[in-house]
């Protein structure tokens, strides 16, 4: 292992080296239609006024609402106004216009009677049941949006009503934060694909299969670099290939044991070790470390349609633990950072106050992260058997936040959760 | 319009509707790999003990707690173990084996001492600087689970935590429930595509992109077949292709204006219409109906491969308002469960409950879903200007939830709200 002097981070002092890491996202453009998920580059602005003219909200009529001081009042129908359609003639005095939703009011009319509040009176002539009052059931020229205001502010996460947004006013093609492209790694003599029976001493390679999903759930484009024995010149060679990425992700070989190559691997490859060791439970074996100056992605051209684009300096790699539950907390919990200002924007974490279904001891020395089944107003701290029970954290949707020594809380105490993804 | 006697329903009897329509979920057999996001049609069970031996859990000396009473105490280390391997001999009374994280205990062992506290004592001998207690730094075989033991029932999603459970006992492929496929439709004169620029009275189709979203997010499949004209030959024939799917979603052409041919060619086409209007804000167009008889997809292979399944009956349609903050309140609250059943699970929908920043003001008598911004603890409701007020809903990530005729809250009181998915 390398003596860097960051040995040891506290999980803020770790997040505040990630925050410092010579990050620069790469922005393409691309289709409304192929946006979904992405984060706004740049402000989506009005093209004009939003309604672009007074627009009725009810079928109904059209009406100038000084004729309507009382009701019933029989007025003369001088037409029908579809939506997508305009007047041709302004209302006068002692007429109204039928109308659609979403059609553009008639000059003279500034009032409209719903079809509900009406009865026939013969041809061209409607009974209306109802007074009406200015401005009543028209939605005014601009109301919704003027021109030239931000609707949409940069960061932006482009999802259903986002889109409606900037389809509104024809932002048919937007410029977005591009995904960051990452590799995943994992060693172990230990190791065997999924779809092969393990030896007496091996276990299946679940670790890659949960990362690649996990890390598409943040935002990534992931390859998967499959898992290497513990050799020190296959190693060496599957993180050449991961450091071809944005970010290369290995787990496994990162403790003390004889037999953890990566550290070594990774100084000699001029990768600098900015994170070694961090106080957080589970996941102690933790490493985080750049390779190369400069911003990588500078001034690139970027298309959706190529592949992750070809290696400028500076990579990133993060060295997790070969159990999958630090795996997935230190992801979930440090990664992310790094992930979300590749991605343009400040952070992926969403903390919720919860309250505690039961009560919880007093903390360790590490900050600890607690599977937890989080119901909307409860959360329920789930058994677990330390960092290597996948099964407990699979029943869980959320982490509870232990900070370092952190007092016993009883049952009904207010907690902080991390939603789990999903 | 139709004189259905479900005529005005409340939200809950609708959702009461949706529970009853004739609901069968496909299942199809995938690869773990093509398994993100699906649920599990059938529960993951472990096919043997894990960890299937007695596992040390540090890098260390695996020795015989009856040997460290005292510390500093020196064995022979008489062989190593890595994970992967297994030890052939059994340790005698004196003696350590080096031992990583995850490799098997020998026979005899029934502790480790960390390799932080042992100091090398010449050639195969070793000083260890701690006492040991039977059992410490050992995951017992069995201990995360017994052979046999439901890891993940039925209805899981598979997310990160899930499939590296799955992995780890070797389900290389799953069953799963299918995607539901649906088709989005909407009618109006008044809509141009998204990159041209309507004329005076015409709006871009900002319904279309929103629903095709919403409804991936909701986990569909989802053709997106544009907008029709307000001509009824045009619409019914969108309307034949849609309902090939298994639920056809139409926005516009609902309300009572002479224009909206929605409900009347549905009926034409052999659409039970089982529900017609809803006492929700926004949204109070809303229709809901079943064509044919029968379970649809019963029986039939699914390959994730091939395009959506020949049209069995039953399908589904929904008839959504044309304004798209009502259509997206009513695809989140009410289709969602139309789609979950579909997907093989209970409810999509997530309540949580938070506290108000600001007084709410008495509610009307239709349930009504108001646009806010929920920060993890507090919840903060939009000004909004009506169902047309898609800007508001782009800043919002929740809708708090008002009860018909609900009473004024104060600032501070707890609220229920639905989170908006992303």
């Amino acid at each position: 292992m390398n003596d860097a002097p960051a040995d040891l981070l506290t999980v803020d002092q770790a997040l505040a080296v990630l925050d410092e890491a010579p990050v620069r996202p790469r922005v393409m453009r691309v289709k409304l239609q192929d946006a979904e998920g992405f984060r706004l580059a740049a402000p989506v602005v009005a093209d004009r006024d939003y309604p672009p003219f007074d627009k009725s909200l009810m079928d109904g009529y059209a009406v100038r609402s000084v004729d309507l001081q009382a009701a019933p009042t029989e007025l003369n129908v001088v037409g029908e106004i579809a939506a997508g359609q305009s007047a041709s003639v302004s209302l006068q005095p002692g007429q109204a216009m039928a109308i659609m939703t979403g059609a553009p009011m008639p000059d003279g009319a500034d009032s409209v009677v719903p079809v509900e509040d009406s009865d026939s009176a013969g041809p061209n002539r409607v009974r209306l049941l109802a007074t009406a009052q200015a401005g009543r059931f028209i939605a005014r020229r601009g109301s919704d949006c003027a021109a030239g205001s931000v609707l949409l502010e940069k960061g932006t996460k482009l999802e259903a009503a986002q889109l409606a947004v900037a389809a509104s006013i024809g932002a048919a093609e937007v410029d977005v934060f591009a995904r960051p492209c990452v590799a995943v790694l994992s060693t172990g003599d230990e190791l065997v694909p999924i779809d092969q029976t393990p030896g007496p001493a091996q276990i299946r390679n679940s670790n890659n299969i949960m990362l690649v999903a996990l890390l598409r759930r943040l935002g990534c484009d992931v390859t998967d670099l499959g898992s290497v024995n513990d050799d020190p010149k296959l190693i060496r060679q599957s993180i050449e290939k991961g450091l071809q990425s944005d970010i290369l992700f290995v787990s496994g070989g990162m403790s003390m044991g004889q037999y953890d190559f990566v550290p070594k691997i990774l100084i000699d490859l001029g990768v600098d070790l900015k994170i070694t060791k961090l106080r957080i439970k589970p996941g102690k074996p933790f490493i985080f470390g750049v390779k190369g100056q400069g911003a990588r992605g500078e001034g690139q051209v970027y298309s959706p349609l190529a592949p992750c684009p070809s290696p400028l300096a500076p990579a990133f790699v993060f060295g997790l633990p070969g159990n999958p539950v630090s795996s997935f907390v230190c992801t979930l919990r440090l990664c992310s950072r790094l992930i979300a200002r590749m991605s343009g924007w400040a952070n992926l974490d969403r903390w919720i106050s919860a309250k505690l279904s039961a009560p919880l001891e007093t903390n360790g020395p590490r900050e600890f992260y607690q599977p937890a089944v989080f119901d909307g107003s409860i959360v329920q701290p789930l058994k677990w058997k330390g960092s290597a029970d996948i099964y407990t954290l699979a029943m869980a949707n959320a982490l509870i936040v232990r900070p370092e020594n952190a007092p016993a809380r009883p049952a009904g105490a207010e907690v902080k959760i991390l939603e789990i993804p999903s």
